[in-house]
């Protein structure tokens, strides 16, 4: 599969995304029916793994590659001063990540993941989406085919999550663009701004809005406009893995921003993705409603990094082992109800 | 140490329990504040990792030996009609745990948790309790003491779960005689009883409240006259990990009330446990809220055999991990907000 070239080979893409596989889906709900277990009594790790099993076209699927890729990128308006933390952060936190003293490292090891780890030009923050287009097509494009080529063909489950100081902002931005509802509706503290930031976050957003009112109605335009690029490269990775019918596990609000730009361009295009957990930051949780996902975790995690998915394939692995492992009531000898 | 005689050595146990390590918690929370995350990032990740260096007596704690232990027995109830499922299958239930192929089994391979299975007296089921007491003092002791002995010391935490048709019926009697409320407030369809079921479970419980009146003022009674071999076992081996400082996952609604019966015989002597999730059996949210637990997991599952505590093990592995495994901003260079 080539890279798209541009934003047009990106919306093609989508109209015609791969389904789970029909006769994988049927063989795991019966399958599902059969096992030792009063019906229904694992709750929602049976929807999970029945879903994880039509995506991998498998009945009976483990879980043995999953991948967790972490992207990195700098954004003008932090220089606006809508984050408690300094634009240096981003850089110093790549740093963290590569050297394996970051939380999502823990995590990723802690459930048997491999990590990546992508830097994207931090030493050119987009520009300031108040006064100009975050991003040029071409560098929109770079940023969506660095997400769509750092996906390992051979992973069976994926977790995207981003580090970029400032970025509540324009995922604050690309939710009111998307969704509606005014910029303070989808604004809120980040990693802790006080209550001048969170004005001026505020202010920011709706400037953003307004600047690129015009190029509002396709979504594409709405993540080069007010993105970032490690959201673009967080939406890039999640159409490849559709097309690679990888399972993805959504991580937190900046995730689920670049993931939405999808949905909103092609109604369905996140099925093959769950909502690893509903963030502290309550856009979050509009947000995730937004496009119909329930969370699977909801702990008050809103760190980023990809931390709260990859806590979930914790819960995504039991699910699949529960599935793939159990007895059926037959080969156990057990009496059904 | 050696197992208590009698219900008044357990008794007397209650009133000189172990603490968590005062230093070790003050050395985690000083670290958790220096971890490289805004303050608060992960969410409750932090207090669980906290909670665990505490009981640990270790600020930078791992977990390595967990142990999920499921204990099984019969009741006199079960000829009433209360379950879904015939009597039987508790003891062929016991033969997939053994055999490998339960959910739990699929669970605790996948937390790395060694598994033990107790089964108490299944040949011998508790008389119906509204008609007798559903155990003598000798038979709850020595259920009480199977839990105890069961618990491996090495061990660094704990899951108990529960196998036992109609045992959704002295856990709902429990909850009544300890937290007050109706029989209908605390009887649910356990693993799926219809309408006619469900009116005679809360006759059931309904007539075990008025059996054994005068005997609901001591938890210990209460489990004597309401409970079952299993719950007894859980009850032991939950006290038995609090002497050890072994912190616990409690699992569904039998776990919950076979571990409130410590609760209400001696406030905080849940201390050393967290819930792990919450059933999709209301009467178990309720419990959890009398006893001032808040669920790690909320996913609608109601199996039991401690299948929702295993799964909570990868959450607090994940907490754990990230709160020994991370740098701080000092070590990893990161600048504070």
């Amino acid at each position: 599969m080539t890279q798209p070239a541009d934003l047009a080979a990106y919306r093609a893409l989508l109209s015609d995304l791969p389904a789970p596989d029909v006769a994988a889906l049927a063989e795991a709900t019966e399958r599902n029916s059969q096992l030792t277990k009063p019906p229904g009594a694992l709750g929602r790790l049976e929807d999970l793994a029945i879903w994880y099993a039509g995506w991998r076209g498998n009945a009976r699927p483990s879980i043995e590659t999953p991948q967790v890729i972490v992207f990195a990128g700098n954004h003008g308006v932090a220089a606006r001063g809508v984050s408690a933390f300094p634009p240096e952060v981003t850089v110093q936190m790549v740093a963290n990540f590569e050297a394996g003293g970051a939380a999502i490292n823990q995590l990723a090891t802690c459930f048997g993941a491999r990590m990546d780890v992508h830097a994207l030009r931090l030493d050119e923050p987009t520009a300031d989406f108040t006064t100009a287009p975050a991003m040029s097509e071409a560098a929109v494009v770079e940023a969506l085919n660095t997400g769509w080529a750092a996906v390992d063909v051979a992973s069976d489950l994926l977790v995207v999550g981003e580090m970029g100081i400032g970025n509540t902002t324009p995922a604050a931005a690309i939710s009111a663009a998307l969704c509606g509802g005014t910029a303070a509706h989808w604004v809120g503290r980040g990693t802790g701004v006080d209550d001048t930031g969170l004005s001026l976050k505020v202010q920011v957003v709706d400037d953003g809005l307004a600047r690129h009112a015009s190029a509002l109605g396709d979504p594409f335009e709405v993540l080069r406009c007010l993105g970032g690029r490690e959201l673009a490269a967080m939406t890039g990775a999640i159409l490849r893995a559709r097309l690679l019918r990888i399972p993805v596990i959504l991580d937190g609000f900046i995730c689920t921003a670049a993931a939405s730009v999808l949905e909103f361009a092609q109604k369905g295009a996140l099925d093959h993705c769950i909502a690893g957990h509903v963030s502290a930051e309550a856009a979050h949780g509009q947000l995730l409603y937004a496009i119909g996902k329930e969370p699977v975790l909801a702990l008050g995690l809103r760190l980023g990094e990809g931390s709260g998915g990859a806590l979930a394939i914790g819960v995504l692995k039991g699910a699949v082992a529960c599935h793939s492992g159990m007895s059926t009531f037959a080969e156990a000898g057990v009496s059904e109800g």
